[in-house]
């Protein structure tokens, strides 16, 4: 095997199933240059810290911190700050633990003093002994608002505070317009041999990161190789409200719809054994597809799975 | 005994020895009014929030959450976010303990959003079944520097990284020239029958209530009873620097020494039975005195130094 740092690799990541994609990867290629951009637009402010829900996932994926059960968060953290964060009234509809709290602490201060959220991310990833490089999409303010039958609601309120329950009409990101891209993403669309799109949710955590402008422009002229890994399998979502988001965009909740989705910035797509009998159809739109079992639960299915998102550039990691 | 709301007693305290004596009032009377007005020269910040050391430490003991070993923080609180933030490389001089930490967020996040100290105060003592007026000095920015041998250190630099090691050549209070005296303070010195100044350190914590504009020449003309006890047994101080406060400033380190120094803002000093011999030469100052045993050690401890307290106005609580 292979195991030196001429292998490149960007992903591009939401949160949790994206997560557990980049820990396949990390243990896949140890000695990978893993680049991974990851989503900021479901960013908030909460109790006056500067919360980075999907970053952090990654960051304690990345780490050897997260807790398995939740897949967020820091495996035995305490909750003793939120509980006296309830006694005094403040909110607690986002629980955040009290190891989970530093983070947010270190942050928000590096902001306010004025550093770049990726050289701020950079720091907490290289304290936490984080090998990968990990970078937020973008260093501006970017935030997911999503449109349900009850109003407006910001992404964080939408997807915890009311449990994804109100029905999803449709998505929009403000500032994204003016957001400046990561230079770690626009510099990897040019140097890296692969591109992995993981199985975070294509609308709500894909989506930001390629509506930033000209990086759907750089993907789709990118020289890598471009593979997605299915968010869906069996026309259901795994985890969360992709299917929602899907079909609010107009989109088909079924490994053929993620093809058609994806179709302009992508080559491959790695569908579950499920979505078997998509293959030919998603070959009609112009991609290479990749069977395999895509179901993440233990370290060996993120292995795995990592290994098919690898497999067609260098099929001796299958 | 009387318990009416009629009995209204201000305190002007510091941190750790103020709280003892304030929860020994509260239990000595229980229903009387009871107003606090606490020292906020030694607030700081840390991790980018608004720390009120000594404020907190009245408020756990007055909730009754206070940690009984250390006399500051919260009894039972654990170290997470504390370790965690060690694991960061952020400072961790100052230990900040998980439910602690949701003080300053609520605060920090309170006074960001533009609300003066003195009602964030209110709210969270309210929060936590305060009954008493708890106030700080002043809603306006008073910071304690220590000049030292090794140069001019913030206060909690001084007392709490330097563990109070480098020799103390003076003091000064940043920014109270322009600090308005809280309204309860003033208030009360015009309408209360009992002014008691705490044991805290007369340099470090009591001077800078004394010190706000107007403050000592309204108790200086106050009609109000107004005792200290004694910080100082037997030539020395229970707790803290409070020695070398007093020499800093030219004050000695006695009862007698004590006595000179509150002499324009005080009738009566409530002493240890160890100064029991200085009784005369206070007496030559123009002062009351009343021997006692004064440290506090046991709720019966400060119950009975509270009763030494209210003694010449109320022998009755003796």
């Amino acid at each position: 095997m292979n195991r030196g740092k001429d292998r490149a690799v960007l992903v591009l990541s939401g949160g949790v199933g994206g997560a557990k994609l980049v820990r396949g990867l990390a243990r896949a290629v140890p000695d990978c240059d893993l680049r991974v951009i990851v989503n900021t637009a479901d960013d908030f402010e909460f109790h006056g810290l500067h919360i980075c829900p999907d970053l952090d996932t990654v960051m304690y994926a990345l780490s050897g911190l997260q807790n398995e059960q939740t897949g967020w968060g820091i495996q035995g953290d305490s909750w003793n700050a939120h509980e006296m964060l309830g006694r005094y009234g403040a909110p607690t509809w986002f629980r955040l633990g009290d190891r989970d709290l530093a983070t947010h602490l270190v942050r928000t201060k590096l902001l306010r003093e004025g550093q770049p959220l990726s050289v701020v991310t950079r720091s907490l990833a290289s304290a936490l002994g984080v090998a990968a490089a990990l970078q937020p999409m973008t260093d501006d303010r970017v935030e997911t608002f999503v449109q349900t039958e009850e109003g407006e609601l910001a992404f964080q309120e939408y997807f915890v505070r009311e449990g994804t329950h109100p029905a999803v009409r449709g998505v929009r990101f403000a500032g994204i317009e003016a957001a400046d891209p990561s230079e770690v993403l626009l510099g990897s669309i040019r140097e890296v041999e692969l591109i992995v799109i993981a199985p975070s949710n294509p609308v709500a955590s894909i989506e930001p990161i390629l509506a930033l402008p000209g990086v759907r422009e750089q993907l789709q002229r990118s020289r890598a190789l471009r593979v997605a890994v299915s968010p869906i399998i069996g026309g259901r979502a795994l985890k969360g409200p992709t299917v929602q988001f899907l079909e609010a965009v107009g989109v088909e909740a079924t490994a053929v719809g993620i093809a058609g989705h994806y179709r302009d910035v992508l080559d491959t797509l790695v569908v579950d054994r499920m979505d078997a009998g998509a293959e030919s159809e998603i070959r009609r739109l112009g991609l290479d597809v990749i069977v395999g079992d895509t179901v993440m639960r233990t370290g060996e299915d993120r292995v795995r799975v990592a290994r098919l998102a690898l497999s067609s550039l260098w099929p001796s990691e299958q």
